[in-house]
């Protein structure tokens, strides 16, 4: 126990300060402080030490807890990347609010998916003990596990790995892709175009597996012609727009906002009017784009939050995961003006 | 010391198991482990311990340490939004980088600007006796300082309180308002408009000035009608667009990125051409929208990622802050296709 601040702080108080104006033992102070169950001490001495607390400004040192009590109040959360998007800063709110709840708190690092800086991460939340670590992703997609994340209790958020035996909380891409086309259905749409990723992932199957879902579900054919293979950022919304608009869609599902962002443009340049002439929805909730695009973009929300909270619960034992499958977390729909 | 871990975790390896394997004593073990200086061993002890460390995997526990140095290689960093913008992230990720290299950990909590979370979060952290503690704001502002941030070192990060005492590292909004203005000068531009936020903020004085200052060195003389107010979002640059265009300015400079969003769009609807018929800067480099708007945004960095290093290295006091003056960070332009 002892001061890390400097001369400028007041001094740290320590529990030998405490048990002086309180005019009993230590151990008194410790019991009391601890809250000890079975320590015999009375209402006098209670009452005693918690006036000096209170006076003193006494803070018990959580380090000195934690190796008395042997398990530390930390939950380490790995994250790859959260510089880029406000995604894994949404994990990050979701999972310290849940832990905070059942007080625990978050030793979070930062590794831009390097291996060696991850491995480092682990092993230092390994050192301080941590209750287990949460290990995530910035977008939805199958990993290899860092065998340090088996020495503790791991769980994986936004991510998953079959055969590790950890278990995952990831979003719900499949009822995610049928919410985006019932949203579309909803309003009288028959021809139904989808701007879908070429890039390989739980989000680019699942997606177009909802939209094929909910498409067969309203009794409309499914026509692979409607569907538009492009990168997912708004370039490659741009690029598929020109097939879009020739593909007779009256409507267009985007893979996420950025590529809605793209076909904002495109059928702007041909001066077609969003909802009027081709109504369009998204996928992320990115706010900075869709809740600002003219119009505003209606879309499809990725649960980062939910991700995070949930993670914490399975982690904590609170919530008890299905199987050996990923906990599927629901996507729910944002209604804007672009449908 | 203890196994934090459950039933299907490796057991933790403790020092006596260390001792054992090498033959040594666990003050043996414990003098090589933490590399005290002044302890007396030989090589052969010295590498049966290594062996044995190596062989069964032992970690030195973090907490142990602390408490028997008395100082904790934490640092603590509060942030009032990291789940908004990549903004928190990024300051998160550059203090994360600079603390590392020194050996310390941070503490990361977020408090959605709620005063009660945050002092939570304050105390947490003294508890855990960081070794100080980086405040942050996702933009740059002048704050109260909340009084538990002087019973530790404390630097403020993207904010500053003049009379707290406590160091800060802004972002330098003059230099960048100058740099901005500069890049539309060295264009060939003599009538630059100036979109500016409505809300009071350094950054609305400040990059007025550095717009001011540019214009002056450059012989250009300052027209105040050319300076037009605007909520600091997209929706404020759509409706700012038409007085733009009336002014007979060829170049705006925004006071965001998400500004020069909507001035795209109120150019677009006009069938005004960017660069061509209206050069655009913006300010902030946020991205999702500055690299990929069409044509794509040229700008000035806001440099989070330096903030919050710098931060770091003013804490430890590797960096001395000027005077009782915040320490300013460049805001270096990023050239697109925009200007």
């Amino acid at each position: 126990m002892s001061t890390t601040g400097q001369g400028a702080h007041a001094p740290n108080v320590t529990m030998r300060d405490v048990a002086k104006v309180a005019g009993v033992s230590v151990a008194t102070v410790s019991h009391v402080v601890n809250d000890k169950p079975g320590a015999r001490i009375g209402e006098d001495a209670r009452r005693r030490v918690h006036d000096a607390v209170a006076a003193l400004g006494y803070r018990p040192n959580a380090l000195a807890k934690t190796l008395s009590q042997g398990t530390s109040r930390f939950i380490g959360l790995v994250a790859d990347q959260i510089a880029t998007t406000p995604f894994a800063g949404q994990i990050i709110h979701g999972a310290q609010d849940e832990a905070w709840k059942h007080g625990f708190v978050l030793l979070v690092a930062n590794t831009d998916g390097n291996a060696e800086v991850e491995n480092d991460a682990i092993a230092m939340m390994l050192e301080h003990q941590v209750r287990g670590i949460l290990y995530s992703t910035w977008f939805h997609r199958e990993i290899t596990v860092p065998a340090a994340l088996h020495q503790t209790d791991s769980v994986l958020v936004d991510c998953f790995a079959p055969d590790s035996g950890l278990p995952a909380v990831v979003p719900d891409e499949v009822q995610g892709g049928r919410t985006a086309t019932d949203e579309l259905i909803d309003a009288g749409h028959r021809r139904i175009a989808f701007v879908n990723t070429t890039t390989p992932s739980p989000a680019q199957t699942g997606r177009l597996t909802g939209y094929r879902e909910a498409l067969a579900a309203a009794g409309i054919e499914v026509d692979d012609a409607l569907v538009f293979p492009a990168s997912p950022e708004q370039e490659g919304g741009y690029l598929a727009t020109p097939q879009v608009i020739e593909s007779g869609a009256t409507a267009v599902f985007c893979h996420n906002d950025r590529v809605a962002m793209g076909v904002y443009d495109g059928l702007r340049e041909r001066g077609l009017r969003i909802p009027e002439d081709i109504a369009v929805i998204g996928f992320d909730n990115q706010d900075v784009i869709a809740a600002h695009l003219r119009p505003t973009l209606s879309t499809v929300a990725l649960p980062h939050y939910e991700l995070g909270a949930i993670g914490v619960r399975v982690l904590l034992g609170l919530e008890t995961p299905a199987d050996a499958t990923p906990t599927l977390v629901a996507c729910p729909p944002i209604r804007r003006r672009s449908v």
